[in-house]
């Protein structure tokens, strides 16, 4: 079978990056293809950027399957904000997921409450958003910000993994019962920081392949699509 | 001072019924503008749809802009599934309102609880979601769906009337103390209904002018953009 | 065009302060009256105090509107309690406006969620239940109070600015995109310190007046009356 | 002990039909004072006449207190609109219950969520702002009004009580699994009718009267009262 | 008239502690009997020793009225954790009141948000369910958790008053206008407390012990049990 | 790997009919034990039934990983009402899922809101509680309840069938975009009914063994147990 991993910014690396999580996580019989926007950003820095992106998003898979007879069994949103995962939802036969969605939910079967470790303070209001989006804010125990970008972690590891960990013990101070790292900057530092971490750490990509997989086992039927007019 | 209202689907015969609506609604000093999206769907009839108008939407904005040396003071999303309502808002230095959430707002002040008319059921999770979105749904009585599109209306105004009456008497049954008619089909008709309905009627396009020319004459200092990253 | 500030406290000089920003707001063609409780409080001080506050703000709109031919064509509750809000609303066939409601309403345009300072620690109480009476407590990021009077105002006007400044800064700290200032204290504040803090700040008159008058121009039909029996 | 029963609207026969209910729920060692509102409409129809009942709520309270050396252990507000609860609750040293939410919290206890009967249609909004003002809105089944009034309790009481009863099975079969019968046209209805319903009814004064006493006997600290300022 | 306690774990020194509490908060004319758990945990420490116990607590109760010709009037589930109280309640012809139940229903009458103070950090995503569980979220200002054990209270009290004294306070601060006492280990301590805190401390066993017995004062008609199937 | 599934009420021919259909969602590579309640109900019908049953389905998890070497590696609650979930997920160091938990989390990928089918109109409650406890009532349109037992299913099956369609029909009129079938008589009924019905239907049991196997490939760590006291 087939997972379509479709990451709606414009840069490769990240997407190659991503895929290397997903094949981790992939069960055996299933094979990965990936497919990244044509167009906007580099990296999503706005909610414009975001917006944009969602057409890249819907664009670049359309794209894809026109090429491909086969099609694909299942698709994951590589994106932690979820872009263009309604849309695609809705226009597509097959299951779609996104990276926040899948970690939330499966949050749901660890503990109580759950907390998400974000990457920059400015995104607190968007996820906060999407949290209420996905209907889950009641069991939401809190959002920490951590200031970061993909260079610090490569250049000082050790203090962006302090500042992670701290985060994360502020977050399970408040009640969380699993943590959830979010965003391509920390996509399988899960592995790496554990061990020091009194709760489950959740990666959204390991979630939503999981996520992915087990739905298109489940051969719902498809609904019809939810149109306007 | 200059109000920019935006069409995100490519109809500019929507755009014109729109104009005139908002003409009607604008206060004295201020002129109007408008631009239609230069790409996706005539009419917005899916989530897949509504992604992609959202970029259009941007567009249209940022080249009407572009073209002109004076910019505007004020910014009426004139879809009223407020199609790039916030990434416009993060984007612009000037206030930015959407069909929906003014009508929401103005319903907040007429009464306690408010209801929906919108064309065609399935668009009902729709609007629900936008409701919630916005934070209001406490005070929503109830939304109903009719089944209608731009022929009927001329066709058999009658019959149209006669339904949205109906679904006007069931919302104020259920609790409504004002009813907002949603879509660009109903644009206008508050003035040939009102006389039949027991609750005021409320018109997307007027409430949403009132708001953005009010915000204007506010002068709120321009926030920080919200930025990922 | 006639607006009728009303100020529901026994204090001329209150309702002298507060018709001057609500001038500064009136829009064009608008001529301001003003109306003062005749018995009750001369500052709110307790709930009992706006019990029987809603009282006077009734008796002195109906013995104004009784000794004036023209009437007026709308209302604002010159209170940040909001006090008779809902009576006069039910009572009086022309819009009426409060203003936390219309500080409230107008915040949810300007971002994703807004804070409320208000003056001293036991008014927080109050603001919360009104909050949540007007269905808008999923968009409120904090309330944060300052001790405060109006002598500590004129006396130490750095030090109050600089508390002043310091509960907005937590209140973004928590996530607000936005801040409103609440009480007849700091009315028209937000032109001395706005360039002092990193959100826009609301002044409760300025919005009122901005939404009553912008009501008075949809000409809403009136809504029979909500009558228990 | 003494429990003063305060009825907010100036129907001193309103007071005698509430005071014999009152009694038939006192404990042993209580004694019943009663006091009525000196303006203020006979009885209560509007919010307007609601808002001018807290004050004539508050004002019977204390003269009836200024004339009585002993005071008294405990007050009931003998209106189901709980008119001036908040205001007296901070202002006097003993124990204050309302009859609606006296009867909501024993509601609690009965079963897992509740519905309500009033009377007449158009109180059906006021009485759902109260359930969610109290924070109870959570366990409500429903609201069902009956078209009622004292003559048409006396002049068809079959009638009526038919009405009631079908309104009450409409409430079982939204998942009521308590009835509150609010008002005092039905008040003490509870005994006459309960054989006829498949869930318990409950009596606002019953559930008032029980609750004061009940919390008169746990002598709590008096909490310094709520101060804006 | 007899109230029976039941204690769902299995020491009957707790028992006995708890019925001292009990009788001081008995209705002149009550009789109190007790019946402790005979298997699962001494002390309940996890949800398996608190899923165990409510199966002991249904037994104990039904053994104890198995032996008892006159059976009894009401019912406190003696464990703040309400462990079974929704069985019992379903099962038994009888009011059956939780310790935690009664204590924030008392709370709601005495101030706008009530606080807990818990024994244990472990405890509070346990109460923050119960709290929610009980439809009462929307009223909790905070918990708050001291580490301590009866021992501690024992060997060291005046510490422990000050760390519960200084939970208190910080409820207090975050907008809490009374305080729950929470545990058999704090039973009983408000008394000594109360003076050193400035808004009401409630105790569970007196705040269950006055509402069965008023429940059963109004002798309400028995629902049919809500039987699945 | 090893999945355990148990069944808390004491019916043998229920395990195994559960028992087949988890078979049929094994992921290749996992094998299935299953154990069965040593006492209580035959068939859960109340709330005593099903507190009692927590005790059984912890006991019977116990004796059976007591008595084998290998553990397993992920266990599902057989039972449709979440007996003894958050006991045993506490308790054991593998996942633990529920059958309610299961399918309402897999339908908030599936569609926009979902509705529930449950057997009898007395469980309406419980469901509606369950939801609520799993914090994800917000995406609840509505629970249809069906009159049946087994015997109806066996001897009128199409009346049976008809009753399910028209449920589910009239939750997809209510806004569900995909509709769970609840409880062991209608486990594995999806597939002979998908094809009557317009949006997917998801079973239980499916859902569950999906989760629980995916949960285990993600090797999360465990969380130390929340701890009272």
């Amino acid at each position: 079978m087939r997972l379509l991993l479709v990451n709606a910014n414009t840069s490769q690396n990240i997407t190659e990056k991503l895929a290397i999580e997903a094949r981790l996580a992939l069960p055996a019989g299933w094979q990965l293809s990936t497919a990244t926007g044509s167009f906007g950003a580099a990296v999503i820095q706005t909610r414009r950027d975001c917006a944009i992106a969602e057409h890249a998003c819907i664009e670049a898979v359309e794209a894809h399957l026109a090429e491909q007879a086969d099609g694909c069994d299942a698709v994951v949103v590589g994106v932690s904000l979820d872009t263009g995962l309604w849309a695609l939802r809705e226009a597509l036969n097959v299951p779609v997921v996104g990276l926040l969605e899948a970690s939330l939910l499966t949050a749901c079967m660890v503990g109580g409450r759950y907390g998400l470790v974000v990457m920059g303070p400015k995104t607190v209001p968007l996820y906060r958003e999407l949290v209420e989006r996905h209907g889950l804010a009641t069991r939401l125990a809190g959002i920490e910000a951590i200031a970061a970008d993909a260079l610090a972690v490569h250049a000082a590891p050790e203090q962006f993994d302090a500042a992670l960990i701290e985060a994360c013990d502020r977050l399970v101070e408040g009640g969380a019962e699993c943590v959830i790292l979010v965003g391509a900057v920390v996509a399988g530092l899960h592995r790496r920081l554990q061990g020091r971490v009194a709760v489950p750490l959740l990666d959204g990509m390991a979630c939503a392949v999981t996520q992915a997989c087990g739905l298109a086992r489940l051969e719902l039927s498809k609904a019809g699509p939810t149109v306007p007019g």
